[in-house]
């Protein structure tokens, strides 16, 4: 029987297929893995995942952790389920061997983590936070600091959070007030309040070691003057073993509609004992190392839930009898499984274009990382990197809206079982729905991608993606057919996309070219997915079988259903419209 | 302070000055009513709500009815709900005087329920499935079965339910198995279980009466041979006495995502007495009755938790200070409400244009109830009934579709505080999410309107909507200004709606046009809503003020950002694609 988890075969076809990760082994940081490495390390992902996140995903969700004042608790299965994934090694994944990590590329490493964060979001939530933390301390942490906290979160012996929201500033980190107060041995004290931080209490491991931002007295105002601090909740002593408390608490969690088996909650420092990372006044810059990496995380965790819930929800469809076709009605006659009623085709048509494109897109993403990092020249971890700013608030965005569709439509499917919670389905709509929410909202990765991404270095990314679909494009026309088609539609509104742009910012209004944002965000990552699935549709070129004849039926979905959704959000665009703008707070 | 939970602005709006249901006064049935009286029962409905139904709503929803094996438990706050809305004397608002009823209009009465509705969901239900059931009986029903259970059902000592679907018959009740069997005193024997039972077994009330769909053998196959039986939870003597229990009992109950202050479960008839209702095999007939009703119920309480939750999210956005203005971004400056942003400004307008625009077309539809029921000539009533019949699939399922994005919108605008429990906004996004399901799924809505309602009696119906826009263009003409505008798109895209409608069935191809039907629910949804904001527009003709500006706004939102939606959206109808229809059940 297929796991309900996670698509194998489409990971599969993604990594190499499509992508042919197996190519990377040719570069020297890869040259020790090869195409049976990643294939064990999926396969290790996939037992874990089922064997220890998957069957208490219900139960995390149902009994969430606990304070009493003291102690938060949590159900002992979390904990159970992080040591597995540690013992096997899985927290270094990506990391260098150095540091003592498998210096897997990042593409097959984020394609691993989809198992668990697809059988478990919130317990894999403890792991994404970890590893992330991990990867900033070893890139710009002190090699003191790296001995005392990664190699630690590494051997699965602490876990890690980052902290950067307050109350008062959720959004807008230029107004956060938590302060640093440099201390004569080189430490610092905090003092302030963070919201909205997972992972922050809990007692599943040795130690936690927040990432802060807070400013230093006499710094320039706003985000520049924000620096970054590893604040552990035990002080960690020279030798490496683990001291007193430090003075960081909470006053209690909070309480989600989703995503109820993370804790999650204020955190209070009152003259904790903090270690500067890097330079002061940095610390945005480091963060945003770490968040543009979360970003790509949230993607793929709404990604992850989107398509589990499409499997539920396609086993449900093949196996519930319920009504007939409708050219013969006769009662007389038996049911028919729902999924030959065209509506649910149409539903799971929906969901799988949803979530195999946005999964497409996080592997694509996963590996301009692998090109950023360790592209052979220059010129290529460049292009890549110029690619993946552009494409990051989409890889973000995009899933975390369409994902959070392709799951209530799963519950559509399944009707009024999938309202209640003896299913699944029900669970993954409000686990993902924090997805648009954290790590920057959706209109602030709107902001992010026309304010600042669209016209950085004078619009280089925006070259870069034109360059990369019309590649594509060029692809398409070489395998013929329908691809051809496909790709017509695409270079037309990728066309008219750019020529937008170029309107809205040659019009001056700029007020009104960013009020309707968070439309030009939707509408770029329709294109955005249009072209994943042209790209898909070209790797199944000459392939016969029902998995290649799927991919193609999903292509051709999403371009006669999905991308035309865009033609008057373009026009809308471009017409620089006021209504919203110019709508006054007392007509409401 | 304005309330939250619903705008009595709006509603006075609406049926007022809008709506003019002040002229109903006219008819004899509603001779002894004012506009007085109906103002009367709108602050009746604000101050009960306020009162009984909203400070319970999140206790409800924490503590959801428990059941011990003999008893289902239900927090005491429902039930004080319940009998404060009987003590009131409302339960019968809009039923005859003759039956102990107030007689109020059908508009009137669905505006003061939306108070209950928007204020508390769950609660609310019970009121709303006994109202419906007592009509119907009191319809449908002998004198001895309106004596037996109506009066009791007005007195509010007995509540009611209707007993559709089955565990392996939820959309499809031709293939209901429940039988009855007739016994020598003129009753039946009921044996079968009923699925998805919303307030089926409870204390709060002296009886519950289960009106319950069942097959009489020897009658024909499929819906044509189904029978309508009224069911008491306990039987009731000659004399009005409430005697021993009857064979219908409850094995658990669901537990569900949202709505979970009522009970739902499957109920277990096990011989149970049962009152034939009417005629044998016409209980189909009579429950559709009841089931439009009901889908106008539902359309009302999808209206009701969208309304609330968007005066919420208003009101979070009027205080909450975060970020400054897109054009002057000095961090020392203070911060501004979020409502001055654009984007906020954009997810709140969305709402207002989604919320109040489904608010106009449900009590559009309630005032074409009156109309259908008392209007002077027959001419008028049929046509009222003609037009309530093609409006009924969208007044059920749009709201349920947008309300609940609206809600989405409104967890967004209060960012992580939305998501979590201290608020109430995530809970009417769960509450909601039910209401694309029951009483007839999206998809059997949309085969309701394409495969019956658009072309029932050579298309009278869609005559009589094309009728009716037509009237409100001609106003709008009147109007002069933007409402030409406006009429000038909406004109366009119905004449493009029709034109694509007889293309789909010129073409025969039955099968590819009902594909993509619930495309067309949609599209055909958007545009009836366009209409309900150009009627709203044109009302507010010559008046100024913020309440006026605000309604011009919103309207002029839906034309520019919503109604373009529906022309991808006709294109792809037009084209009768196969896309979904020719999907094989193993390429997914």
């Amino acid at each position: 029987m297929r796991s309900t988890i996670m698509s194998r075969r489409d990971l599969d076809f993604l990594l190499f297929e499509w992508l042919a990760v197996d190519e990377l082994t040719k570069r020297p940081r890869f040259a020790e893995h090869s195409r049976e490495t990643f294939s064990d390390v999926l396969d290790l992902c996939e037992e874990l995942a089922t064997r220890y996140f998957a069957p208490h995903n219900k139960k995390g969700d149902q009994n969430e952790p606990s304070f009493d004042g003291t102690t938060v608790t949590v159900i002992p299965e979390v904990k159970q389920a992080l040591d597995a994934f540690a013992a096997a090694d899985l927290i270094g994944m990506g990391m260098d061997q150095s540091l003592g990590g498998a210096q897997l590329p990042t593409t097959v490493a984020h394609a691993g983590f989809v198992w668990f964060s697809a059988a478990n979001i919130s317990t894999s939530g403890y792991l994404m936070l970890t590893v992330a933390n991990a990867n900033l301390l070893a890139k710009f942490g002190s090699a003191e600091q790296i001995s005392m906290f990664v190699k630690p979160m590494l051997a699965g012996r602490f876990t890690g959070t980052m902290a950067l929201s307050e109350p008062q500033a959720g959004s807008s980190l230029a107004d956060i007030v938590t302060r640093a107060e440099p201390q004569d041995d080189g430490t610092y004290r905090l003092f302030g309040s963070k919201m909205w931080i997972s992972g922050a209490e809990h007692e599943m491991s040795e130690n936690i070691v927040h990432l802060v931002l807070a400013k230093i007295l006499g710094g320039p105002p706003g985000t520049k003057g924000i620096s970054l601090f590893a604040v552990p909740k035990f002080l960690v002593d020279a030798d490496g073993s683990v001291g007193r408390r430090n003075d960081v608490a909470i006053s209690g969690l909070n309480h989600k509609m989703g995503q109820r088996g993370i804790t999650n909650t204020v955190l209070n420092f009152n003259g904790a004992v903090g270690h500067l990372v890097g330079e002061p006044h940095r610390g945005i810059v480091y963060m945003f190392h770490m968040m543009n990496q979360a970003r790509l995380g949230v993607g793929m965790g709404a990604v992850s839930l989107g398509y589990t819930g499409y499997l539920k929800s396609l086993q449900y469809a093949l196996e519930r009898p319920q009504g007939r076709p409708i050219t013969s009605k006769d009662p007389t006659t038996p049911q028919v499984p729902i999924v030959e009623h065209a509506d649910v085709k149409r539903m799971l048509l929906a969901q799988k274009s949803y979530v195999e494109g946005a999964l497409a897109l996080a592997l694509y993403c996963a590996r301009l990382v692998d090109w950023q990092d360790s592209a052979d020249s220059e010129n290529e971890r460049d292009s890549a990197a110029l690619l993946l700013d552009i494409l990051t608030p989409i890889a973000k965005s995009w899933p975390s809206q369409w994902c959070l569709e392709a799951n209530s439509l799963a519950i559509q499917v399944l009707g009024g079982y999938g309202y209640t919670r003896e299913y699944d389905v029900e669970q993954h709509y409000r686990d993902n729905r924090l997805n648009p929410i954290h790590e920057g909202t959706h209109g602030i990765q709107s902001l992010d991608l026309l304010g600042r991404k669209v016209t950085q270095r004078n619009g280089a990314s925006l070259s870069a993606l034109g360059a990369a679909i019309a590649q594509s494009i060029t692809a398409a026309g070489k395998a013929g057919g329908e691809a051809v088609d496909l790709a017509a539609a695409l270079d037309a509104s990728w066309q008219r996309l750019v020529g937008v742009t170029m309107s809205m910012f040659a019009s001056g209004d700029v007020e009104a070219a960013m009020a309707n944002s968070a439309i030009y965000l939707e509408a770029f990552g329709h294109i955005v997915i249009a072209w994943m699935w042209l790209e898909q549709f070209v790797a199944t070129d000459g392939l016969t079988g029902d998995f290649y004849d799927g991919k193609r039926r999903a292509a051709r979905y999403f371009f006669r259903y999905e991308l035309p959704r865009t033609a008057p959000q373009l026009q809308l665009l471009e017409s620089l419209d006021r209504t919203t703008l110019e709508m006054l707070p007392g007509w409401f």
